[in-house]
């Protein structure tokens, strides 16, 4: 079997580097901390804005290279003037840029090659929730979610093993099927 | 009492057209049928690329005006190459935007004028989880989510009482907390 000390750069990962942060973690869980966040601001209508920079995680706050700003919008067809993707498709991105960031990590840490790695994610809505519609009965998120993923490179089965080990490692797709306490807190004035 | 009629365009939002559309939705529940994706590529390492362009709604294809392309990766000190922001903080992001759409949309139907609406949303994760080193103890996503909002515009109270309805009609807050059933099918060769 190929280790990773074979091949230090495997799939674009340092594997040397992420056992030494394994190593590291073990030593002293406090590094393991993070805390992400985001700030959003209103434009107009459905349309904001939100900016993603700093986190605090490796006991020190840090901040990502650049800020980045991503827009929020609904489509015409939902009263909104389509600036960006609806939130809740950037659900379904995060969570197949979670599972894929772990079959990159994974793979190469088991010394599995990878050449490809595509998916789609398919979410399925009804309106009635969210539009106060359902009777109760609807509710306001997706009511399912299909991701398709497609890989190549090392054995078909190892492939398949490394999706499985993504899965159950993959902190978003816990998020999206099990849920997470949510506090809102309002100042207004 | 100002009603929506007094004043169409509100917060940016076109009341009769909502109104109009709540109609119509009325009349016809499988216009409120939606299905939402994103396509994603693993470009190497964590680092990977969505877009989101197409969707199914209204009983119809349609697209939104632009395709949208997203970068996703881990950032340095988790052995990342930092081309964009992890994954758990589109999460962050959608769930501010969800419910920052939804105070656009309410507070106008309800006659309610909004000046600025800003929030910040911070996660806490113990990455000890999917680094497979908390024993089965730490979850794999965030332990919790808080959201604060800051708005201004017209009598506090009806503030407050609009981000409580946004609370209770948003998709991605539903998804956030109460979780969606998901299902993985791979394809690999």
């Amino acid at each position: 079997m190929t280790t990773a000390t074979d091949n230090p750069i495997r799939n674009g990962v340092d594997t040397a580097a992420l056992f030494a942060t394994l190593d590291a973690v073990k030593d002293n869980n406090d590094i393991a901390k993070f805390q992400f966040r985001a700030s959003n601001r209103w434009v107009s209508g459905t349309h904001n804005r939100s900016t993603i920079h700093g986190f605090y995680g490796a006991m020190q706050e840090m901040e990502h290279a650049t800020a980045h700003t991503f827009d929020a919008d609904h489509p015409a067809v939902l009263v909104g003037s389509d600036k960006g993707p609806t939130p809740v498709e950037y659900v379904l991105h995060a969570l197949a840029a979670c599972l894929t960031a772990g079959i990159g990590n994974i793979a190469a840490a088991r010394g599995v090659n990878l050449t490809s790695v595509e998916s789609t994610v398919e979410g399925n809505i009804d309106l009635l929730g969210i539009l106060g519609l359902g009777g109760g009965e609807v509710r306001n998120g997706f009511q399912g979610i299909k991701v398709s993923f497609k890989l190549a490179g090392d054995d078909p089965d190892k492939l398949r093993q490394v999706v499985e080990q993504s899965t159950a490692r993959s902190a978003v797709y816990d998020v999206v099927t099990n849920g997470v306490p949510v506090t809102i807190e309002v100042e207004a004035g």
